[in-house]
């Protein structure tokens, strides 16, 4: 057991990271004592029955009361709500951190909310599956996964190397960074993929020449890699997408000139620029492999068969 | 050991499938003999050094003799010339399949060169890795996969008969489709998924402001399930694309009409829009998962962690 970084630790929001959090800061001995707050009672009596935490309350500024670190782990659309409602009773000292997928707007939506005697750093851990909700969650989610922060200058040095710290004892590595570079390289690695993802699932599902059973059925042809990125909670991008616009719609318009050059290409038979862009690419996959982000395994080494 | 189906099988090409097919049927005694013929001096010799067959040589029609089975593993661009060095050398009664990934243009190149004492029934196994080369083979490959024929109206049915018990031999569930249906669902399950992989990560290469060190790092977020499939053969997809045409560029102005429209709802902050759109396309992933097309583990069950 570590020793506590934190002594009572308010979690806002316990989804599929919310709940991650609580299992490890438990099992870690992070915090010696875990308040969790949601909206949905519903939610919350899931968060009760799974023993998620030592105090529950639909109020988040009930759950943030005497907190030495606050979490909210939210859709990035809630967070000026919640910084409104839990402003007023924010602890003196306190650390105010989140878990957001856009940085810039978090930070627009929270940081006038929030009292000056409070440090606020906005965090990002690079961790999740497609699967949300309480029971989804599990402690080695931030295991071998990076964890931005965005610190605005002027913010305390020791609450950031404090959070790092909590960080690194969920098993994360911290990189810090600017919150409109983080947003940016959001939009490519992760807002991008997930919008294409999407996409191409839809335009699967309108087709009339093709049944969707067909769709189905030779699904590992291909396009089942992009069916896990589509079934992402959709309320979660949806506010990914309103509020990282600028660098989404900036990436969409680049994305779309390559393929209409790729899609002339195809057009006109010019078999040797297809070559070249099919060439070009494997030498990522191979950077990526090699800097332990995927694993080499055939087929992502899916264990799982049609029989 | 199951009683041999053929007689003589010649495999020309010796790739990722040919060399799985090898493998199999030296497992499961789906021949007496196998002859391997492949181009490259260069492949052949691994073949060789890997004991995939009873005899090797680099021209086909040395190949195809005296086989009862012929199955063309090659890109689907190389199917006429195939056709015509073995054409002279097919014996009488044999059968003739592919594993070409488009059907229409394979029919188009092979069929006017083949005699009429032979059997032509144009097949496609479902199945793949992003990895190729005869070493990249496994005899399991085809094992609960779904494996297309084609065959042209009129063909004799016991060739059919047979080639289907091959490859439920193999492992697989054998399907028969028209080939311009064939075409027409690939293109949406398979080719354009791996189209828009290639585009996505070519994109992504390109960026000023966001260093391919960082693309790599932050991976994990979604972009590098993309990776996987843009680091299939190059070669391979070229000729996908140019004999697949009509079908991709069909799924493509589908898909890009699509986009615009998301791109759009993205502009002007339509998040309701967004929410039906993120939201429909779910109940696919589950159906998907439902159909045993892949398994429900979180992150396709990677195993491998950053450290």
């Amino acid at each position: 057991m570590a020793t506590p970084i934190y002594d009572r630790i308010a979690l806002i929001g316990i989804g599929l990271i919310g709940s991650s959090l609580a299992r490890v800061i438990r099992e870690k001995g992070l915090g010696n004592e875990i308040s969790i707050a949601t909206r949905s009672a519903e939610t919350l009596d899931e968060a009760r029955r799974l023993g998620l935490g030592d105090s529950y309350s639909t109020a988040a500024a009930e759950a943030v009361r005497d907190a030495d670190l606050v979490i909210v782990s939210v859709p990035v659309g809630a967070s000026e709500s919640v910084a409104k409602e839990i402003s007023g009773a924010l602890k003196s000292g306190a650390t105010v951190t989140d878990v957001g997928s856009t940085k810039a707007s978090v930070v627009r939506q929270m940081a006038p909310h929030l009292p000056a005697d409070v440090h606020f750093v906005p965090g990002h851990p690079i961790a999740g599956t497609e699967q949300s909700g309480p029971s989804a969650g599990f402690s080695t989610l931030f295991e071998g996964r990076w964890c931005i922060l965005t610190p605005e200058p002027g913010v305390e040095p020791d609450a950031v190397a404090r959070l790092t710290r909590f960080w690194e004892a969920c098993g994360s590595t911290v990189e810090q960074m600017d919150k409109d570079h983080h947003d940016m390289v959001l939009a490519i690695v992760s807002h991008l993929p997930h919008i294409i993802a999407y996409n191409i699932v839809g335009t699967a599902d309108d087709l009339e020449t093709v049944t969707k059973s067909e769709v189905i059925k030779y699904s590992a042809s291909g396009f089942r890699d992009f069916t896990r990125l589509a079934a992402s909670d959709p309320i979660m991008w949806r506010d990914v997408c309103l509020h990282n616009k600028d660098a989404i719609l900036e990436m969409l318009a680049r994305f779309s000139e390559d393929l209409s050059s790729l899609q002339r290409a195809i057009r006109w038979g010019d078999g040797d620029k297809l070559f070249d862009i099919f060439s070009h690419t494997r030498s990522i996959r191979r950077s990526i492999v090699e800097a332990g982000q995927d694993i080499s395994a055939p087929d992502f080494g899916r264990i799982g068969k049609k029989d």
